[in-house]
């Protein structure tokens, strides 16, 4: 029974949580098995750097302090590293909290709308249904390329936000820079693209491949990167903007004083200058990437092509279904990610590992479908 | 010039934005100083307790993994050291994630108002604003205590939450209990009543003062703690809830699933078991409240009671007034806190240090007022 104290927006009863990958203490709890790998979120698969390790453990007398708002070391290291001014820079709990936000400051419910794909990261229909905004969504193509001329057509004069991922999640997939860049410039003047990069540093050419990185792009561009992936601070919760520094300033103005913890921003530099972590990292994905994106396919499985550090796969014909094969996998102490929350119960989803999670991984994935 | 693409909602526009403490690295560099001592932002004199320091140390190579959705372990801990039920607590980012969900929650805009006090915590209304909220605000008495009477006459049919501070910030002002206990029983059905006891446990008597602790009050009460303050854990951002269960479900569904960062989760659990450097924490504040206020009483000083951790005070009639006073003593290197943006322009707030920094302050003071 609810009481009237507790009855909550008519918006919110109707809203599905966000579905996470499984975490290694609820397999461990379930199974009883000492040694789990965990291929589910696409974390970093080398850990942390230990130059931030150090700076975690050189600042922890510190956290009894409040952060400095507004982060400025972290923003002035972020724009020399991307070649912006300070001024495009936003910093979030996440990468989460600066979609929530940009939502929050753009959009109008009842009367603005925001366009987006269907499967995307759930994120952007989830913080736009809590804020009762109307959400259109687009189909992607069936080899889960994006259709931009649909999702143009979705647009109106009352579109504030599309979303677009790239490399895309869960597929991998990532669109020519020249398809972004066309599509970006065919928006009306009062619709911002945010071109959520969270992945794009694996991609085997980054310049070739990101709009941000080429620097060429309309005024009506936003991008999302994060330090949850190749910097390896997911659990930190680092996430950052290049905005167009009018709404730079907007965000500035309303984002809770401090929702980037002191840690995350110390770890966030020490990330920025710790180059061979880094390096060693993205030379780990992009290894990985290829072996097992070969020795799945010898297995019968059929694998997306993949831009990511993680790849996108359906079981052989004839073998078992994905659903039953990711609940194999973990009882061999194997976390895969099922892509039931994208509507896509057929596939499964894979992290890149280290070398020996990845050879652990494709033989549990031999055992489990012969 | 903004572009269209940069243009916010009608709300965002006019919201002025929240003004923190001065930060130790902005004075320092403004006036080119060695020793800074702060007391402006009221975080914990003792710093970091050792166990959450040692914590903190041994999971610095973990922040490459995600949180584990949801904080269970925490959330357990909490509901022991409340003595309710886990299903009770919500656990966010800094007590500000709870605030504004709080809202976001259960107020439809346009519709719906919120009610609180004049001064009050500024997140409460800042928060309201960016929804875009009705905001009805009841000035306080002219001795800082609360009008319950003209509160509830502020609140209506469309009154979906009130907030209340004990102590209150920043005059440290603590209502009776029974007299809060009848103030939640007044209000309608569909209003749910917050009680923000951040402060609450350096109350020189916690259990008379505490509503919570009481373990009696009506079903449309929540309550707000932090460990911000006498844990220590400022810079983490962990604050938390004690709710009603149906609107915890709901607040759980909703929360951004990794907005409680693995580190603030760790060292919330060290925190709590760390009973020692709580008790000294207290025994410190407390003590030095009075120390505090009998030294700045016998300046000249008028000193608000308080039963937080830190004091409002005007300086003696005649002598510097409180901005000049505050720019005074940023010059010797004491940060304290003006209160112009709570608009109280002649009255200063500054936080229970260590003797030593209690004492350096007060010299200070006798400096720039004689």
């Amino acid at each position: 029974m609810n009481l009237a104290c507790t009855s909550v927006r008519q918006e919110i009863d109707t809203i599905a949580p966000y579905v996470p990958g499984r975490s290694i203490d609820e397999i461990r709890e379930r199974y009883g098995l000492d040694q789990i790998i965990k291929m589910a979120s696409n974390e970093n698969p080398l850990g942390v750097s230990p130059l931030v390790q150090e700076s975690i453990r050189r600042h922890a007398d510190m956290v009894f302090r409040y952060p400095r708002e507004g982060n400025p070391r972290l923003a002035a290291a972020l724009a020399t590293f991307h070649k912006v001014s300070p001024e495009n820079i936003v910093i979030g709990n996440g990468s989460d909290e600066i979609i929530d936000l940009l939502i929050r400051l753009r959009v109008t419910p009842g009367k603005d709308n925001i366009v987006c794909c269907t499967p995307c990261f759930s994120i952007y229909p989830l913080q736009a249904s809590i804020c009762g905004t109307e959400i259109r969504r687009e189909p992607l193509n069936v080899d889960f390329s994006f259709n931009f001329e649909a999702l143009r057509a979705k647009v109106d004069q009352n579109t504030r936000l599309v979303f677009i991922t790239t490399p895309d999640n869960p597929s991998g997939y990532c669109p020519s820079r020249d398809a972004l860049l066309a599509f970006a410039r065919s928006l009306p003047e009062q619709t911002l693209l945010v071109v959520d990069e969270a992945y794009m540093d694996f991609a085997d050419d980054e310049l070739s491949a990101s709009l941000l990185t080429s620097g060429v792009y309309p005024e009506n561009t936003a991008f999302l990167r994060t330090f949850s992936k190749s910097f390896g601070l997911a659990g930190l919760r680092l996430g950052y903007g290049i905005l167009p520094k009018e709404l730079a300033q907007y965000f500035w103005r309303v984002r809770l004083p401090f929702s980037v913890n002191i840690l995350a921003e110390e770890a966030g530099l020490a990330a920025l200058a710790d180059k061979s972590f880094r390096e060693a990292t993205l030379r780990t994905v992009r290894e990985g990437r290829t072996f097992l994106t070969k020795e799945l396919s010898a297995t019968g499985c059929t694998v997306y092509p993949s831009a990511a550090n993680f790849l996108m796969f359906a079981p052989p014909a004839g073998s078992l279904q994905a659903v039953p094969l990711f609940e194999k996998l973990l009882q061999h102490g194997i976390i895969i990610r099922p892509l039931k929350s994208y509507g896509l119960e057929h596939l499964l989803r894979v992290s890149i590992g280290t070398h020996d999670e990845n050879r652990l991984f494709l033989k549990a994935l031999r055992d489990c479908i012969k």
